[in-house]
């Protein structure tokens, strides 16, 4: 999917919802529990509530690979089904890959190519690698990376946010040398990560994900990719607010893909579980309405 | 595989050879293209030819996951044979996973769980989203985390070399600031991963991901581990020397395990492609022997 169909879609369905799919049979209502391809009935029944209020899906790839071989052929079952449905979706494959170069392009074969199982629109990929384990990715047109910039978790502190020089090797070399050798500035591994892969790719083939959780840091996300898509896990569960989110982080093309995972798949663990995650999702996509 | 059974094996083999399983269809003897279940069969034939050599196989997910639920299904089938054998070896999902911290669990329960399809020794984790990324990956009893520190690709001096200071959040702050409330001494990311790092795991359930290309550096990482078990891929098509990597990073346990992929199991492309690469691992064998 283009940037621009991206874009008529948040702006058709008025919403830039994005329904995290972290489907867990433990968390399944009872009567699907041990029904034959119970992930992907329920699945298909979250789909078919929410297609109308959201313009993504995000598999969290764990939750598939965790049930084993079994778990990624009901995967395929809902990508098929997405595929298949006639009504548009971004669809990301949360993923959180990344490798040397003929690896990633292995990576990127399997969730990006049309002709493979899933047939991803976008993966999820972490940038410890650096330029050749995240370049693979965007091989596909029309396909995109969602690079990790500032996460959601706790751990984003221990190393996102450590400043940082920009000379290509510091070993034994102090503070003083490193200024004398960078930028007056140290910045944020996070800022560094954003800056330097400006250079990888464009704001039609990445995007980054920028947790809710650090929606104060927005603003200096901003300032470095003022036009990138941001994809924003965090909101709900996690604690982030959509409208602090949208106050720092909205463009003039919407320029977000806010994920709900739990606080949507789950409102209910009864029969009527499809209807609640509907009613939570059309509360976002009302919200989501009002901040476009 | 605990941390003394594996020292056993090295001693017992003389030898702390890895062969990693890049298994590429493309790339298989034309008696095996298109046969049924070709990967698998070429994985086990390389495994029948090396397995008194190494003591270890890594295999790739990357190259399995880009063949879609087919792949894994030949991975399983692998793994399944690995186990089988009754002869011991070190097994790594060569996966680089990292998440938060429900998801890891996933990932976690997907390769290492003795009851799942895998039931991989370790697995390779990438560090970017911090402790609650990693760690569960340690609640395996004898299951290992492999944490990427410093990697052998050309990318890896985008981030992993950059210096960096240690306050947690350096927003807008200037070299002299951060110098003011940091060590006196900026380090290199991957230095402050193994800082940091030592805090979440033991030399009993974490290694290292230390590329042979950058073997000089494996000094500096001997300082901050010095009895942490490194895998090191690199060696050989990647241009890294064994001898190299030895002078830097023995130990009196050898604390090393090298990694070799295509210059083993691409040895030869004909009908001998299995003798080829139990020569080739013979040679290698031969060298950690007078190494150890």
């Amino acid at each position: 999917m283009t940037r621009q169909e991206l874009i008529s879609l948040i702006r058709e369905r008025k919403s830039f919802l994005c329904v995290g799919l972290d489907t867990d049979p433990a968390k399944l209502p009872t009567h699907l529990q041990g029904t034959p391809d119970a992930v992907f009935q329920f699945n298909r029944a979250i789909i078919d509530a929410t297609i109308d209020l959201c313009v993504a899906y995000k598999p969290n790839l764990a939750f598939y690979e965790a049930l084993g071989i079994d778990g990624l052929r009901q995967l395929k079952m809902t990508m098929d089904y997405l595929h298949g449905l006639g009504k548009p979706a971004f669809t990301i494959a949360d993923a959180k890959r990344g490798d040397i170069g003929n690896t990633s392009e292995r990576y990127a074969r399997a969730f990006l190519d049309p002709q493979g199982d899933f047939n991803f629109d976008s993966i999820t990929v972490a940038p410890y690698m650096g330029a050749d384990s995240v370049q693979p990715f965007m091989a596909y047109p029309g396909k995109w990376v969602i690079l990790l910039a500032l996460t959601s978790n706790k751990g984003a502190f221990d190393f996102q946010l450590l400043p940082t020089g920009n000379t290509s090797d510091s070993r034994n070399s102090s503070i003083s040398s490193i200024s004398s050798t960078s930028t007056p500035t140290a910045i944020p591994l996070y800022q560094r990560v954003l800056e330097t892969s400006r250079q990888w790719g464009t704001d039609d083939n990445l995007m980054y994900v920028v947790g809710a959780t650090k929606a104060d840091m927005l603003a200096d996300v901003r300032r470095l990719v003022p036009d990138a898509f941001l994809l924003v896990p965090g909101v709900g569960a996690q604690g982030g607010s959509l409208e602090e989110v949208c106050r720092h982080g909205m463009t003039a093309d919407c320029g977000l893909l806010v994920n709900s995972s739990r606080g949507i798949i789950y409102a209910s663990s009864g029969n009527d579980f499809a209807e609640a995650a509907r009613a939570e999702a059309l509360k976002l996509q009302q919200q989501m309405a009002a901040l476009l």
